[in-house]
C-alpha cells in the first residue's frame, strides 16, 4: 500500500504517472524499447526530449525571449553557473533566507563581489526581510533570492523590484505551483526532484540575452549556459529518463487545469494544514504569517522528545518523512503538486489524535 | 515486441532488470514509495545507494584504497574534473585515439599542460598506437587513455606501463565487459549509459591517496572530488534513480556469472560478428585487428547509399540503432552485456541475407 509521503524532495509523485512509467518501462509507444534505452540522438528520444520542453513552455506561459535548458547537477550546480555565466561587471546582490539562499551567495564569492543586500538569519530565517530598493546595487549583474524556502516553510510573496537588474530565482521547491510570470525574472532554475519529476535533471529557464558566449575562457564547458542551449541541451548525453519523467509530470499538470488549478489545490491543502496548526495547543508554526510557504509546512510541539515520537507515530499510521531538515528538526511536511488533499487531511486528523493522546 | 537495440549508449538494458524495475514502481520493498520518491536523506534511499556502491566494489574486486563516488555530467563532466583534481604539477599525459579522447585532451590544456604522446588521427582513429614508455613523462600528474574507442571501435589490450604516474581511464564503454585489475589505475571513470545503466549517472573509482582538498580554492564546489567522497556523494540529492537502476543492472551481472562469465559471452558475439564482417565481400571492419573492440564493432560497404539501405532495412527488420557515429558514418553495431547472444545472431542473418540481395 502507498504511503502519503511528504518528503521535500525528492518527493512525491502522482500515482497515475508512476503507474504509466511502469507500464512503459519495456516498450515505449511503438519503439520496442525502454525510453532509458533510447540513444539521445534518435528520432523518438529527441521528441521526449522536445515534448518536456514544449509542455513546460505551455504550462508556465515562458515568453519565446526565454529558452528552456536541461543541466545536471542539481541547484548546487546553479549555485556555481549563474555566477559563473552572469557576472560580467564581476558584482550581484543577495537576499539570503535560508541555507540555500546563503550557499547561493557564498558560492558566488568564487566569481566576484556578492553583496548581502539583507538576511533573516537573526530569527532563524523564519520570515522574508522587507527590501528597500534604494539598497540594490543599479549596476549589478543580477539579483539573486531563493523564492521559496524549503528547510524554514518561507516564501517571497512579492518580487524585488529590481529595475533593469536581472532578478535570478531559485524555484526549486515552489516551481509549478503557481501561476508565475516569467517575464518578471533575468533566470529561474529549479532541481526536477521536488514538484516536476526524479532527482537528476534541472530546468534553466533563461532570457536569452543573459546567454554569454565563454568559449575563449578557462571556465568548464559543461558551466557555461551557451553550450548547453547551442546544442539543445543535448551537448553531450542528458539524463534522458529524468527529462521524459518530468514530461510526464507536466502532463498530469497540463491535464488537470494546469499552474492555475495547482494553485487553487495548493493553498486548500495548505489552510488546511495551517488551520490545524494554528487551533492547536500542542503544534506550532514559527513562520511569520505572511510569509507562509505553500509548499513546505514546518512546525513543532515546543518538546523535542514529543517532536521524535511524533514522527515515528505517524510513520507507523503510513504518514512518512515528516521531520524536519537535519540543520533545524522539529516537523516538516511537504505538499507539492502531487500530495493529494486527502494525505493533508489524514495528516490532520492524525495531529488531532497525537494532541488527544498526549495532552 | 522489442527490438533488438545495437545503440551506442543510453544502449540496451537486460529485460529482467526493466522488468523489475516497472514492477517496483510505485511500491519498492515495503516502503510504500517508489525509489524515484525516496527523501535521499532516508534510510530507504541510503540502503539503495549503498548496495549499488558494494555491489560494484564486488563485481570489479576493486581494493580497499579505491573510493566509488557517483557524480553527474557525464564523462564531459570528467574531462573537467580529472585535470581539475589531479593537476598538481600542472602537467599530464595524453594518448589521443578518438574523439572523446581529444576532448579530454584539449579540456586538460585550461588546467595545465596537456602533452600528446601518440595519436592515431592519421588513420581516422583505426588503431591503437603502440606506446614508447621512454617518451611518458616521469614527473606527470596523470596519464590519461580513454581505454575502449566507442566511435572507432577500439580497445587497449594492454595498459601503458606509465610507473608511479597514476593511470587515469575513460572506460565508459568497457566498464562491466571483462575482469579488469582496478589496482593499475589510479583512477578510472564511466558514464553509465553504456554497459551499467540509464544515462545520468557517471561512476568514478578514484585511488584515495589521489583525493586532495580543494576547500580553499576558486574551483567550483561540485567539480571536487573530495566534496563527493566527504559525503558518500549525498553532499546534494544524487541522480536517486539512476543510482537504483545501475545497482539492479549490477545484480544481473553478478546473478549471471560476473565478470568473468560477461568476457566469455562477449568475446563469443563479437566473434561471431567479426567473422561475419571478415567473411563477406561487402562488409569490412576498418580497425586494425588486434585493437578491436569487443563492445562496439564498426563496419561498411565502401557505398554510403548502400550503408543507408541497410541501416533502414535492418531498422525494418527490428535491429535498430545500426548507424555509425554522426561523425564517422558507415555501420556500429555496439554489444555490450545486455545483448543477447540471440540479438548478434539475428544481425549476422540479416547481412548475409542483405549481402545476398544486394550483390
Amino acid at each position: 500500500m502507498r504511503v502519503y509521503n511528504f518528503s521535500a524532495g525528492p518527493a512525491v509523485l502522482p500515482e497515475e504517472v508512476l503507474k504509466k512509467a511502469a507500464s512503459e518501462m519495456t516498450e515505449y509507444g511503438g519503439s520496442g524499447q525502454s525510453v532509458m534505452e533510447m540513444s539521445h540522438r534518435s528520432k523518438e528520444y529527441e521528441a521526449v526530449h522536445d515534448n518536456c520542453a514544449a509542455l513546460l513552455r505551455e504550462v508556465m506561459g515562458i515568453p519565446d525571449n526565454y529558452k528552456v535548458l536541461f543541466i545536471q547537477g542539481g541547484a548546487h550546480m546553479q549555485f556555481e553557473m549563474v555566477p559563473l555565466n552572469l557576472m560580467v561587471k564581476g558584482k550581484a546582490d543577495f537576499v539570503v533566507t535560508g541555507q540555500w539562499a546563503g550557499k547561493a551567495h557564498s558560492e558566488a564569492k568564487k566569481y566576484g563581489t556578492a553583496n548581502l543586500i539583507a538576511s533573516s538569519k537573526d530569527k532563524t530565517f523564519s520570515y522574508i526581510p522587507e527590501l528597500d530598493s534604494a539598497s540594490f546595487d543599479k549596476d549589478a549583474d543580477f539579483f539573486h533570492i531563493c523564492e521559496n524556502n524549503t528547510i524554514f516553510g518561507t516564501k517571497f510573496k512579492s518580487l524585488p523590484e529590481t529595475g533593469n537588474v536581472p532578478l535570478v530565482s531559485d524555484m526549486s521547491s515552489c516551481i509549478l505551483s503557481e501561476p508565475v510570470d516569467v517575464s518578471k525574472y533575468g533566470l529561474i532554475y529549479a532541481c526536477a526532484q521536488k514538484n516536476m519529476g526524479p532527482s537528476g535533471v534541472t530546468i534553466v529557464i533563461i532570457r536569452e540575452d543573459l546567454i554569454r558566449d565563454l568559449s575563449d575562457t578557462k571556465f568548464p564547458t559543461m558551466l557555461q549556459y551557451k553550450v548547453y542551449d547551442d546544442n539543445n541541451s543535448l551537448y553531450n548525453t542528458p539524463p534522458t529518463y529524468s527529462i521524459y519523467m518530468c514530461g510526464l509530470v507536466l502532463e498530469w499538470v497540463k491535464n488537470n487545469g494546469g499552474l492555475a488549478a495547482m494553485k487553487v489545490k495548493n493553498e486548500k491543502k495548505a489552510a488546511i494544514l495551517y488551520d490545524a496548526i494554528d487551533n492547536s495547543k500542542m503544534f506550532s508554526n514559527p513562520v511569520n504569517k505572511p510569509d507562509r510557504s505553500l509548499m513546505n509546512v514546518t512546525f513543532v510541539t515546543g518538546n523535542e522528545d514529543l517532536d521524535k515520537k511524533f514522527i515515528a507515530g505517524a510513520k507507523a499510521a503510513g504518514l512518512v518523512n515528516l521531520g524536519g531538515h537535519r540543520s533545524v528538526g522539529g516537523m516538516r511536511a511537504s505538499i507539492y503538486n502531487a500530495m493529494p488533499v486527502e494525505g493533508v487531511q489524514a495528516l490532520v486528523d492524525f495531529m488531532k489524535k497525537f494532541e488527544e493522546e498526549n495532552a
